[in-house]
């Protein structure tokens, strides 16, 4: 082991998602599959690729080609991703996922959750 | 939505894992459940809570607590986590699981992937 | 450069901070010593250590215990930490520091900001 | 406050780094400000902007622009930044701060530490 794999290591980086991500994702109705991909979709973003194809997904899941291009599907008819068109500085047509979505839904989730505390909170208050 | 949500949003925080843990669980041969069930056991353990049972963990999870025991069972024997003993200060005995064996595992992941790389430059600028 | 070394690396871990912080404790009358300083604390926290001393702060810091300590003491007096007393499952009193009040002031900061940007965008649609 | 809000807290994001550089910045004799100063020139990166200028720097900052160039100025003398020329896939010239420099020296840095503490453990084995 050498000083440059220790530095492709730092390269590589960290990937960093809010804790609620992990605690609601179930609530939410998504599978471990799919917040995978979701994970493995914002990971491909933070490094410049905004909109991986199902067969570049497949490469890191243990799920194939087919199965991505469905479960894509299905997040996007679940409104937890869409799909972006825009045009670059240079005039090229682009499409791009978003994951606006899924934080919406997420914030949606984690609001409800809270509201819910405190009517129990005070539940337990007037008992 | 009020300031204290806010806050506790902060509170809850975020995950942060190593890239290539992502990038590479594919080649270590972890499914997608696996993945999450290890992230679920180090959220679980930064929040103070070393050693979550498989009700607190499919609590979070779309698997069932059955499936949690399974898989944890797994993912020992496939040398994965371990499960530690020991004793508090105050005399009391703890188990508590360790990701050090996924740690080594996917430290060994990442440098074999680096040699292959060299080869193949290698064998590129040979030929 | 051995295996453990990198495993040590990994065990040191990472600190998230959130990127307004970054962008706003200007804004807040806060200088780089002082930013630093809070840094500082949340690490040795998420280390399990609650409450360093100056001394332990400074062995990190380019500035003197001397320093950490009035620094710590303009930091509470201006509202951005403040010590909080305990009891320990073990009947152990405690002190430590919290962040909650740089948190409150960090939101605040933001939705001050997001408010004015709301009223100059409105000024521009109407001119 | 607003959902809206969230959702720009959310896209405003965090910023992550090696534990390591917050415990190791003041062995490598660097200042609180040089370090904040880094710290902005990754978050400027990672948000796009790879070649700041001391005036958006200073905009974040307790120094002034005349400062930030003088720390900029020190940094690359001192070999912890370093200045990248390069051509755009559109033919357009740019230049970029690196920071691989300073990755490398936290690197030596942190291995130093760890020969040191072998060499104390098997000090204090043979006495």
């Amino acid at each position: 082991m050498q000083k440059a794999d220790f530095l492709d290591w730092l390269r590589a980086g960290n990937i960093t998602i809010p804790a609620a991500l992990l605690t609601e994702y179930k609530n939410m109705h998504l599978t471990e599959q799919e917040l995978v991909l979701l994970l493995q979709v914002i990971h491909f973003s933070e490094k410049g690729n905004d909109f991986p194809t199902p067969v570049e997904l497949s490469g890191r899941m243990a799920v194939t080609a087919f199965d991505c291009t469905e479960m894509l599907r299905a997040l996007i008819q679940k409104g937890f991703i869409e799909i972006i068109d825009g045009d670059s500085p240079e005039g090229i047509r682009f499409e791009k996922y978003s994951l606006e979505p899924l934080w919406e839904k997420l914030i949606d989730r984690f609001l409800l959750n809270r509201k819910r505390e405190k009517v129990e909170a005070r539940q337990v208050e007037e008992t």
